[in-house]
């Protein structure tokens, strides 16, 4: 506690919120990425976003006053990740994942309550942010972040920024259209790339692998039961429908990030999340897909590699990272 | 001749210099767009590219002291459009449709002769540099501009700014792959965009079409006659197959755009070259399939335009524009 009174009162502080569907985390990050403190709230108990970002705020002014830099800590500015989060206006958009309806401006709700600016993206630039400032792409002015979870997300930094397009919204790789009458998506249209690559993705490939292998097999499988990391544990144990699982995968994956490079040219790109976590059993085909897939002048100078972003902290560290750029941006 | 001498003395000029298989064109352009003297070498008479480069910086001299601009005229800079120009190194890199081989310094060769600035870039990029300086994307600051020429080229313009990538060959969408085993592409792969949609792509759709509703047909057509002009005037002319064949590159098109979307989010695209010029003919299937593919957050707000360059002049103008915008940069 000592060292952290210390840390803190030679650092300035941000706030870091990570809205998510379920949770709803608070962290308090110096300008070198340590967490100083952490808060959780859940965002189901707030029907009215208001109230979460009063319960937030309250939360945020309790880690700073009590107990962690009391004295010569300044809160900068906060910084907020979200599911269809619109940097440009500040507001959670349609969010399938959330309760809240419409458009809500959390970043405004946020500087009014705290008094400070508050930027606010999608969870995926965020944490693109994160590799950036605390991560493997410090340095690196070009690359691609993929965030593998239950659906798929993407940032994309181009010559050392953000690329948010015109309304905000860029980098939604997961609902590129890879497959033309493909798998059903949530999104209403067919064959995007989220529902191969993907927690989701990777279990709809091992039970159409088991049903046209062994249907029988697959009439007697207990089909909850199965989910990513089960699929995992599969192939580990030597399960060939596991494995082939993530070959497909890893195909379909290393095919559209190939592509992928012919639009923005990144020197890396990093895989995030519950699937990329399974090693070479995804970075392997992935990679061979990649390199077979990729016109001739980008081959052998990409890299793919695994986010080095501690899979719980990411979500944090991405948002701090997203406020800290902005006050290095326009102080 | 008087009032170009008028305009000369009032104006600060760049040369504008289009690297093309045949032609190598040449324009003395001002910051306003207007060309104020052309010229024009055969490519294939220099096997040496230092012999381009002396022939053309020749009459870059000649054009801007006989006549045109012998008092106040001063040449600020070269803009180079070139195939497989990269802008990082301003080289020429293997180009495939050039008879130097291996990495040409082009934009060094021409510094060394002329003494100004050089810019190169590739000339899909050098277009879309056009078409945000004197064109429709004027104040445009996130679009992507494709070329439907032999093959397809495109310029991707985020936040302001051309995306070059790490390596200075970001852009390259006409070899995406859109369709696994797909059609033999010159780069090596199957399937690449540009074999569906340019004007090699629509014969071959064409022919596609033909074999399989009516073989003899197929068999007693001149195919040396046919090209995407051909198929235009024909399907202006109420020929079904050549109108499918406008219509099925149009729903390829569509589909590989919507997936563009996905990646920069664009508040347009334009599109350019002689294929483009089919007007409704390609336009409309297009955009058709555009808006049908396209993630709902982004339907309806992203416009598919024609490109306002002129044909014949867009390439000076890109490459003016180029080397005007550089100089903006880095005055």
């Amino acid at each position: 506690m000592v060292n952290q009174l210390i840390e803190l009162s030679m650092h300035q502080t941000v706030a870091a919120i990570d809205i998510g569907g379920t949770n709803t985390k608070i962290g308090i990050v110096d300008i070198d990425g340590k967490i100083l403190a952490k808060d959780t709230v859940l965002t189901t108990d707030f029907p009215d976003p208001k109230d979460l970002v009063t319960a937030v705020s309250e939360k945020v002014s309790r880690l700073l006053n009590s107990g962690l830099g009391t004295n010569n800590s300044e809160l900068k500015g906060i910084g907020i990740g979200a599911p269809n989060g619109n940097y440009f206006s500040g507001t959670i958009e349609f969010a399938p994942n959330l309760k809240w309806k419409g458009i809500i401006p959390l970043a405004g709700y946020f500087e009014d309550a705290l008094k400070v600016k508050a930027v606010l993206t999608n969870d995926a630039n965020a944490a693109a942010f994160g590799e950036m400032y605390f991560g493997g792409a410090k340095g690196v002015k070009d690359f691609i972040f993929i965030t593998l979870g239950t659906g798929l997300g993407s940032g994309i930094v181009a010559n050392g920024q953000m690329v948010y397009g015109h309304d905000g919204f860029a980098g939604e790789l997961g609902h590129i259209i890879v497959m033309q009458h493909g798998r059903q998506c949530g999104c209403g249209r067919k064959g995007c790339l989220e529902q191969y690559c993907s927690a989701t993705g990777i279990v709809k490939t091992y039970f159409e692998i088991i049903r046209s292998s062994d249907p029988e097999a697959f009439n007697s499988i207990d089909r909850d039961i199965v989910n990513a990391k089960y699929i995992y544990e599969k192939a580990l144990g030597g399960d060939e429908n596991a494995f082939y699982a993530f070959n497909y995968t890893g195909e379909m994956l290393g095919l559209a990030l190939a592509n992928s490079v012919a639009y923005t040219s990144p020197e890396a790109i990093f895989l995030f999340g519950g699937l990329a976590q399974a090693g070479e059993l995804l970075f392997n085909p992935t990679i061979l897909s990649f390199e077979k897939n990729l016109l001739n002048i980008y081959r052998d100078k990409i890299k793919i590699l695994p986010s080095s972003l501690p899979e719980n902290e990411a979500p944090i560290l991405g948002a701090a990272s997203l406020i800290w750029n902005e006050l290095s941006l326009n102080p």
